[in-house]
């Protein structure tokens, strides 16, 4: 067959004029690189209780890389799983009140798996517009039909489920990330049940934050340990450290081990990480009141952006979340803020489902009240003159 | 609309008979967690430079546990990069020979980003047959076509671009995780380019094993830093770490932080695993002999069994295979060798392409010349009386 000879185009071209087109829309991302120490108000992280600087979770980090080494050296199947792993599952799906727990190197690789390995292409998924891209692209990697369905809408998960007699799986973020609202998951599980589907729910931002000492949303739903329930973590927010799980009845738990691609593929979480998330989750357990603070925090920090008559939206977990009339003003406001010392995250299209810029703040168990203070101060001082019209 | 209150099924019943029916093809993995101090022989992990232990390696990590906290807090692009991600990207980068990198969680988070990000709805993806679970996830999750093309074949990636005018990409890995065989990448990259393809290749397990001391296989094939190439790599097999990178142009870089779902929707790399990788990448660079001496073990590890007589291949890198007569014949092999205090991979359907079971070896580059004899001889002599008839 002949080869053509043309000149050949740069095949990358296309990337300025994509990048070009952000600039003009005022959506242009970059890297901020920070230094180990700074004088930064954090109100842009997701260490919701403090955890990730504590002593002893970085001491844990830190000897656990002495001990097993810096990488888990395969994947969980071949090499990859130690005895440091066994123990931070029994550990964490005791913790939440599930059968077993099975550790990834992500929270997005935990998704990636749920949402594949519980679904074939005869099953349907039932997913809340709303939903973390991770659910999001699990459903679009799984095989299955998935029904995007109207945000926090149990009601339009029924009608859905009421049109299918086949295997089902609905699936929600407990708490939404960009602006702090909980699912309703008592009334998704009612209907969940009325149909035989099953329930998977990614509580990243529950655990460490709601429930009975930080249990996370399932258990305060009385849902954890159900056997059609399935949940998902992260490692990376309360517990300070990095990676994801899926926790649920053991036989799901042995599936993953046996199906799921992101799991058999993916080399196991490094020792270090483990190792943090397991002394965090100890912190946790003899300290509940770190929950309990965090929750305050939110409060506390929502009650002042109010009380400034800033557009914020009430927080049900530690994400307190406040709208912007445009993008380039979020990126303005944000970068204001931080003039003042104060880091809060900047939430702009395509990160927001429906397309309105925001602050995103979260709150921490370990700040004071008068950083509260400060830190809605200057939030209120360098409000965008105009709120959005919504 | 009416609730239908029939008996509820349990929705994971079907679980159950999965599990039956891979029990019974012999094809049920599961956990087997390792202590910290082990006898076992380590033919297995992914450790190519057996840096994981390294106590440069593990007290690197350790020391950046300490400084930075235990995890990243958060998105890259909110607080989940420090100055030590940076420096990271920039050493690697200059190592590999290319403008810019990108560091993930995971090499798969890193495959599932070029891929995606490098691909809209018109773009051909060209992909061999024989390429990662993660390349053929991030197929799967990208909007494009996929051509999957038979494995190793230049020809067959020419003949479909032959036959499309718009924007493609091949997809490729360097090194073949489960034979361990090199990919044609002159060639590979010589019909791209005629037809204005970029070439898009995973050097999972090329770097610290392939190129100028280690540089990776497309540095050794003269087309690291090409404008049409783009490579990703892992943190956690010669770098004995956790993480994954993607190296290009440094507009192909900056899309991915603008664009890519898993960078931007992810939590940052903990910066254990970062300050490991840094600190592996500065002793391959002080130490190149090590990536020599990994290939002259796979090397002589294949000349012991071939002269025993198994169906062995040819390394091009640092993995060794073997081939079973059957899964059960493998399964039995690899607790034999572990019965004999070696440690073998056993690579089962569906983690080997052709469907032909094996036992994976890896070299490392501290085995010993006496390592290598025992586990020849401890591998000729718990083989299967049958090879197969190939």
């Amino acid at each position: 067959m002949p080869q053509e000879h043309r000149s050949t185009p740069d095949p990358f071209d296309w990337i300025d004029e994509h990048a070009e087109l952000r600039r003009r829309a005022g959506l242009v991302r970059s890297l901020r690189p920070r230094p180990a120490d700074s004088d930064l108000l954090d109100l842009a992280g997701n260490d919701y209780l403090g955890l990730a600087r504590h002593p002893e979770v970085a001491a844990a980090a830190s000897a656990a890389a002495r001990r097993w080494g810096a990488g888990s050296t395969g994947s969980r199947l071949v090499t990859g799983t130690t005895e440091l792993h066994t123990e931070l599952e029994a550990e964490l799906a005791d913790f939440c009140g599930f059968e077993a727990a099975l550790v990834f190197s992500s929270g997005y690789a935990a998704n990636l798996a749920a949402v594949t390995a519980l679904t074939d292409r005869g099953t349907l998924l039932v997913s809340d517009a709303a939903n973390h891209a991770s659910l999001i692209d699990g459903c679009r990697l799984s095989r299955a039909e998935t029904a995007v369905v109207p945000h926090a809408d149990p009601g339009a998960v029924r009608k859905v489920l009421d049109g299918f007699a086949g295997r089902a799986v609905a699936v929600t973020d407990t708490v939404f990330s960009v602006d702090g609202d909980a699912a309703p998951l008592a009334f998704l599980a009612a209907v969940c049940r009325g149909h035989g589907a099953a329930l998977l729910a990614d509580d990243a931002h529950g655990l460490g934050v709601l429930g009975d000492g930080g249990r996370g949303a399932l258990h305060a739903a009385g849902l954890a340990g159900d056997p059609d329930v399935v949940a998902t973590v992260t490692l990376s927010k309360s517990l300070g450290s990095q990676g994801g799980a899926v926790l649920g009845p053991a036989r799901v738990i042995d599936h993953l081990v046996n199906t799921a691609r992101t799991f058999v593929f993916d080399t196991g979480l490094a020792p270090a990480a483990a190792g943090a998330a397991l002394a965090a989750l100890r912190l946790l357990r003899s300290e509940p009141g770190r929950a309990d603070r965090v929750r305050e925090v939110a409060t506390g920090l929502y009650e002042r952006l109010a009380g400034a008559g800033l557009d914020v939206t009430r927080p049900d977990a530690a994400v307190v979340s406040v709208r912007a009339p445009s993008a380039e003003a979020a990126v303005r406001w944000a970068a204001d803020c931080r003039g003042a010392s104060l880091a809060a995250g900047c939430f702009r299209p395509p990160s927001v489902p429906d397309g309105i810029s925001r602050l995103r703040l979260t709150a921490r168990a370990d700040l004071t009240e008068a950083e509260l203070d400060a830190a809605a101060a200057t939030i209120a001082r360098t409000a965008p003159p105009v709120q959005p019209d919504l």
